[in-house]
């Protein structure tokens, strides 16, 4: 069948699943079935709603307590077959979580694509491999760090914090998502600048290193400066993805014209799957929906920071980036919290084909962003060796430091 | 000063409110301030964001049980200066909502623009005032139905719904937002027939009345279609702008070359502002936001049925799309579960500068669609003359069906 299948996790008060089951799957197809004529049924069967699943889940206290009445925790699952709604995600969305999402305590947590639907979305232009090629990093994470404090400056200061960070080893630099195009460090010109910093340490080091630039503005003015970042030999383009649509980044994705990887990041994006009760999984928005409409990278909180995700919700989107599927591999980029001594458990938890992220675990380490970088990478070599950061940093001072500052986390065997 | 001010509703473990203020204040801004060099606080004094108001509000005893733990609930105003952000909402929201929105339990309940940030935005390009003038119709709130069970349904069908509805004394008919381009009921031949199906009822009846078409597909190709849209002479065009990106409205409404209406449509809106804690607040994202974006109508779910939003929500919609303000007044159009009884209600909350909109309420009449839409504006007029819908229907059958049907809620003057 070719079909989009939605599972839902619903909270209802009534404590008729099915009902509310079969009530989603005709209401958000062909409005009414059993009072039709059959000879209409006949003609609109191809396009009816199909309920897979009702399945009722413990009742959860903690929901009870805050609905202040006793409510049935379920799971549905409905097909949506796809002659209903053009190939594109906002005609899906609409479809599967349009009206729904304002009727009641219902969180969409996965979608299932047919694979001819599936053939509509991109997916990511370069991915896993194609990052991998580029940089010629083949055997550990990447590492990636992020400019820091750079509202207000000029260009002088964001290349000198540029230089810093990459002489200590990191691959990836990434813009400030809050920093946009400006007087003084306008877009063009970071690109320019940036790619001087990187050929100039390469040079000097041998280190190749990507800045990731962040492509704002207006939406109907993306493409043409994504176009112009291409010309300019952009390494890499941070997205707010969420500040705008998935389409648009979809669309970014594919253009051929448009050859540079895409970073998402996950700004504004809380709105919408921070709720237990409400919106969208992080699994499926920061990782599947990223990953099919191109996002190249996804930025998601780690479980480890302040800023914390729930920890399955982040091993979901890291398992939705690099699943094997009809579409290439994304990055997933646990973010926030990230020190040194996170290494192991970072690699534990989200493996070899991650990028570990950092901003105050590189800018803080007490040689500067430098010995930021050389602490992570250290213990990335430790930890993919099975040496302990304890005994890797009796030969490294940098990642000793680190490990003095923050602490290690070391992972049991 | 140039800014936007936005005001947060917060839950805060730790309590202390004022602390949490500055920190993000910062944070979303200049990254840190009491560790500068003076010199360099000088340079930076512009860029930072200020704490405007940190007041604390009444604990509520539902959100500390949802918590699981003694929470500070308070209200935060931070002004951010508009120096920082290109004057687009995806730079304004990834910075006042980015990485917040992934920070615990922050909602963004409000934003105030300066006039100067305001400048860059177009509000809506026909407005309350220039969407009666086209209709002809100014003395009393519009009356707008909906297209029932139309997937998988044939342009025939589709004219026949149309015509029911509008020979009842209709005002708008809007495409179900589930309803996209497709083979049977093509984008511009549903246009084409919507027009012929109006111009008859209008040389028959002398009654005029608008449809709006559903304008979907990929984002790239909107401004194309809405030309074409506006080409062929499409009265209004209905948008799920929440599947896209309120950008791509403003986009839209700004274009000199698309002048046509546009009715926003809150399909997924839901996913960022159904929960207390997290996301949005509906009077911002349904009011405000859609109003300075350029949306003519805003859709939002009435406080009256079973898909309802909280009244004060729906009022705070409402007096964001009519409030007096630099931009044209949008319509605020409360749907789901309106049927004829409820319009002394719907006056009463939502003024005569409104849409009354209705789906069951007009095609489920005992008469047809035909009957729902006299009855509707039987009570209507009725209201307006002050008299009670149980006198008016004593003359008038199609009311007195509606009311026998679905009764009547009166209002005390």
């Amino acid at each position: 069948m070719s079909e989009v299948i939605a599972t839902y996790l619903v909270h209802d008060a009534k404590g008729d699943l099915s009902k509310k089951a079969e009530g989603i799957a005709l209401g958000l197809t062909v409005g009414s079935w059993t009072d039709l004529p059959l000879l209409e049924q006949e003609q609109l069967k191809a396009h009816k709603g199909r309920v897979l699943e009702v399945s009722q889940l413990e009742n959860s206290e903690k929901t009870n307590q805050y609905l202040g009445k006793k409510v049935t925790k379920g799971k549905i699952k409905i097909a949506y077959p796809s002659i209903n709604y053009s190939h594109d995600l906002p005609a899906i969305l609409t479809t599967i979580f349009g009206k729904l999402s304002l009727d009641g305590e219902v969180k969409l947590v996965d979608i299932e694509l047919s694979e001819d639907v599936k053939s509509s979305f991109p997916g990511p232009a370069f991915g896993v491999s194609g990052i991998r090629e580029a940089l010629g990093i083949y055997n550990r994470p990447l590492l990636m760090s992020i400019f820091k404090g750079v509202i207000g400056r000029d260009l002088t200061y964001l290349k000198d914090q540029l230089r810093q960070q990459v002489l200590g080893g990191v691959d990836l630099v990434k813009d400030d998502e809050i920093l946009f195009d400006n007087p003084l460090t306008p877009f063009e010109d970071r690109i320019i600048a940036g790619k001087e910093v990187l050929k100039n340490v390469y040079e000097e080091t041998g280190h190749k290193a990507f800045y990731a630039v962040n492509l704002s503005g207006k939406t109907f003015e993306l493409k043409d400066k994504a176009k112009r970042a291409t010309e300019l030999g952009a390494n890499v383009l941070l997205f707010n993805v969420f500040a705008y649509g998935l389409d648009v980044l979809q669309s970014l994705a594919e253009d051929p014209e448009i050859s540079v990887p895409i970073m998402a990041h996950p700004a504004v994006s809380g709105a919408s799957t921070a709720s237990s009760l409400y919106g969208f999984s992080s699994s499926l928005l920061l990782g599947k929906l990223l990953r099919i409409s191109g996002a190249d990278f996804s930025l998601f909180p780690s479980p480890y920071g302040s800023v914390a995700l729930d920890r399955n919700e982040a091993l979901g989107i890291a398992e939705n980036c690099l699943k094997e599927d009809a579409f290439k591999k994304s990055f997933p980029v646990p973010s926030a919290g990230i020190h040194p001594g996170l290494v192991p458990l970072l690699i534990q938890d989200f493996g070899n084909d991650s990028v570990i992220n950092a901003g105050g675990g590189v800018h803080g380490h007490p040689n500067g962003a430098i010995g930021g970088g050389r602490a992570f990478r250290a213990a990335i070599d430790a930890t993919l060796k099975g040496i302990t950061l304890k005994q890797a940093s009796t030969s490294d001072e940098d990642l000793k430091l680190a490990i003095d500052l923050w602490g290690a986390k070391e992972v049991c065997k």
